[in-house]
C-alpha cells in the first residue's frame, strides 16, 4: 500500500482491435459516420476491450460515500446527517441508483469510507471507518497520508471485487454533504481557476450560500497554497474519502483493464486527479453527462471529455453515468450486430 | 378517409394525474430538481398516461418508406435503389433501426408506401404502393391529394395496429432516399426561413452538392409559392408518401392517446406540420434528439423542443429516437421506484 501502486502503468490499448473494429464500421449499413459520437465509442470499447465486437453488459457500481469537515462552515443545504441516512437508502433499493442499477442489471456494492454517524452498521454496507469524516480543511489537511493511501486502496479493491465478478464497465458513484465544496477546492488548486468560476449551488445553495461557499474555498485554497505543486498531496488537504476511493478506483480499472463511465462534477474532479498522477489513465475514462453543476464544464474541457449526456442532472450517486450505460450497449450492439453492404445487399454510396 | 379526421381534438392531458405525480417527485429522496430533464419528463408521462406512475415499456416502431421524384435532380448521395434495398434489411434485422428495435424489446413494422423498385414483394413489409415513388416536386405537385390522403390514413393505420398491441409509446422511423431534400422544402414553406438555413448535407453531400440542393429548393418553393398558405397542400405539393405517414401518424397517436417520440430532421418537419395540422397534438410529441443536419436546430427551435439526446446522428430510420427510449423508461423507473424521504427516514432539507 506504499509502494505508490497508482503510478504504475495503464494497460495499453489494444491497436489492432481497434484497427478491425474501423475496418467492420465503415462497411455496415448506413452512411459512413451517421451514428455520430457512438461510433468512436464503439470503435474505443473495441481497443480498450481487445475486441472488435466489444460488450458492456456486466457492469459494477460502487459507490464511496464520506463525511467533510468542511461542512461545518455551512456550506450545504442539507444536514450532514444524511449520508449515513442515505446510506441505508442505497442498501434498501429507494435511492436513485439503486433503481438504476437494478433497471441496468447491476452489480452495486456501497462502500462507507468514514461517516460522522458513530458506530453506522448496516447490512450490504462496507464500513471502513478511516475516519468520523475529514477534517475542516479551511483548518489543516482534511486527512492524513495514511487516510489518504486507505482511501485510496478502498477503490481498488473495489475494482478488485468487480474483477473478480468478471465486469466489462466501472461506474464509482459517490455521496458526501459537502462534497461539491471539496471537489470545487480541488479542481481549483489543480486547474489554477478563478474560485468563482468552479462553485456552483450543488444540491441547492441559494446565491448567498454560493458566495460563502466561494470564500470558504479561497481561505482553503490559501491555506495549502504551498504543496499545490503536489498533486497528491493536494488530493489528501482538500478531497474527501469518497474522492480518494475514486481515484484509487479509477486508476486501478485503467491498471487492470476495466472500461469507466465517469458520472458528474465529483467524479469528474476524481478522474482530473487520476490523470494528473497518472496520464495514461485517461484513454480509460469515458464521460457519461455533463452536470448542472457549473464547474463541470470546465472540468471536462480540460480533459478534453465530451459526455454522452446533458439532461440537467445535479444528483451524483454515479446516476448520470448509470442513465448513460444504455448508449454504451446499444453502441455494441449496433457495431457488433447490423449487417454490412455485402451481407444485405445493399448498395454503398460510389466511390 | 375523407372526412378530414386529423383535424379532430386531440386526447386531452389528465392534470390530476399530473399533479399527483408532482406531488410524489417532491418526496423522492433527491434533491428537488437533481433529475434534471428527466423530472419533468416523468411529469409530462404522467399527465399524457393518466396515470401517476407512467410507463413505456411496450413500444411500437413503424418504418415507412418512400422514393422522391425530386432524386432525378441529382440532390443525394447514394443510388436511389437502396430505398427498396433497406426495406429487405430492415426485416431481415441488419438495419441499425433492426437492432435497435431488437434490443429494446419494441414491435417493429415496416411499410412501403411507394417506392421505385418494381413489383416490389418482401416477406414482412406492407406494401402499399401509392405510386412509383413521388413525382419530382420542381415540376409540379409531388403527390396528388388522393395520394397525400391514402399515405396519411397509412399512418393512422399504423397507430391502430399499435393501439391494437397495447403500445404505450411510438416512434415513426422514416427512410427514402433523397428525403432530406422534401423535408428541407416542407420546412422553409412553413418557416418562411432561408432555404440555406435549413439545407444541410443530408446522409453525405460536400459543400458543392449542398448549394446544389438549395438551387434546386428554391426551385420548387418558387413553383409552388401561391399555396404556401395551405399547410396541407403544402405538405403533398413538396413532402414524401412517408413523411405524409408520419404526419397521419403523429396526429392519431394524440388522438388516441398513445406518446410519440419523434426521431431526427425528417421526422421534426413531420411533427412541425402535425402541429400546424393540428396544434393539440404538440404535447404528445417527446423528442429524442437534436441530430446533426443543420435545419434541425431551426425546427426544434419552432416547435420550442428540448430533446433529450445530442450524439451528432444523421441516419434516421427512427434510430434518434430509438437511443432515447431507454431515458424515457429509467425516467418512469426512477419517478415510480425511488423512495419517499419518510419511507426512507431520510432527512429533506430544512423547509
Amino acid at each position: 500500500m506504499t509502494d505508490s501502486w497508482w503510478l504504475k502503468p495503464c494497460k495499453a490499448i489494444d491497436a489492432a482491435a481497434h484497427e478491425q473494429a474501423l475496418a467492420r464500421q465503415q462497411q455496415l449499413t448506413k452512411p459512413a459516420g451517421s451514428l455520430g459520437q457512438l461510433e468512436a465509442l464503439a470503435l474505443q470499447l473495441a481497443g480498450l476491450q481487445g475486441q472488435v465486437k466489444p460488450s458492456v453488459d456486466r457492469l459494477w457500481i460502487a459507490i464511496f460515500a464520506g463525511d467533510h469537515g468542511v461542512v461545518a462552515e455551512g456550506v450545504s443545504a442539507f444536514p450532514q446527517e444524511v449520508t449515513g441516512q442515505m446510506l441505508h437508502n442505497f442498501v434498501t433499493g429507494g435511492a436513485a441508483i439503486s433503481v438504476l442499477a437494478r433497471q441496468l442489471d447491476a452489480q452495486l456494492e456501497v462502500v462507507d469510507l468514514g461517516t460522522v454517524t458513530p458506530s453506522l452498521d448496516l447490512p450490504g454496507v462496507r464500513h471502513l471507518n478511516i475516519g468520523a469524516g475529514t477534517a475542516n480543511f479551511v483548518d489543516g489537511p482534511a486527512m492524513t497520508r495514511a487516510q489518504g493511501q486507505l482511501a485510496l486502496q478502498a477503490g481498488r479493491d473495489s475494482v478488485s471485487r468487480a474483477l473478480d465478478s468478471d465486469a466489462q464497465l466501472f461506474i464509482g458513484g459517490e455521496m458526501g454533504i459537502g462534497n461539491t465544496t471539496a471537489a470545487s477546492a480541488l479542481a481549483c488548486a489543480l486547474l489554477d481557476c478563478p474560485v468563482s468560476d468552479l462553485t456552483g449551488p450543488g444540491t441547492g445553495l441559494n446565491a448567498t450560500g454560493v458566495s460563502h461557499k466561494v470564500a470558504v474555498i479561497e481561505r482553503a485554497l490559501a491555506v495549502h497554497a504551498a504543496q499545490r505543486g503536489d498533486a497528491l498531496q493536494t488530493l489528501f488537504n482538500l478531497g474527501g474519502f469518497e474522492m480518494a476511493a475514486l481515484v484509487g478506483a479509477y486508476l486501478a480499472c485503467a491498471q487492470e483493464g476495466i472500461v469507466v463511465l465517469v458520472d458528474g462534477f465529483i467524479c469528474s474532479v476524481a478522474a482530473l486527479m487520476a490523470v494528473r498522477l497518472n496520464p495514461g489513465c485517461r484513454e480509460w475514462l469515458v464521460f457519461g453527462h455533463r452536470g448542472a453543476e457549473p464547474g463541470h464544464r470546465h472540468v471536462l474541457h480540460s480533459l478534453d471529455a465530451r459526455p454522452l449526456l446533458e439532461l440537467g442532472l445535479r444528483l451524483g450517486e454515479g446516476s448520470g453515468a448509470a442513465l448513460a450505460v444504455p448508449l454504451l450497449r446499444l453502441a455494441c450492439a449496433l457495431h457488433g450486430q447490423m449487417a454490412t453492404f455485402a451481407e444485405a445487399s445493399v448498395a454503398d454510396r460510389p466511390a
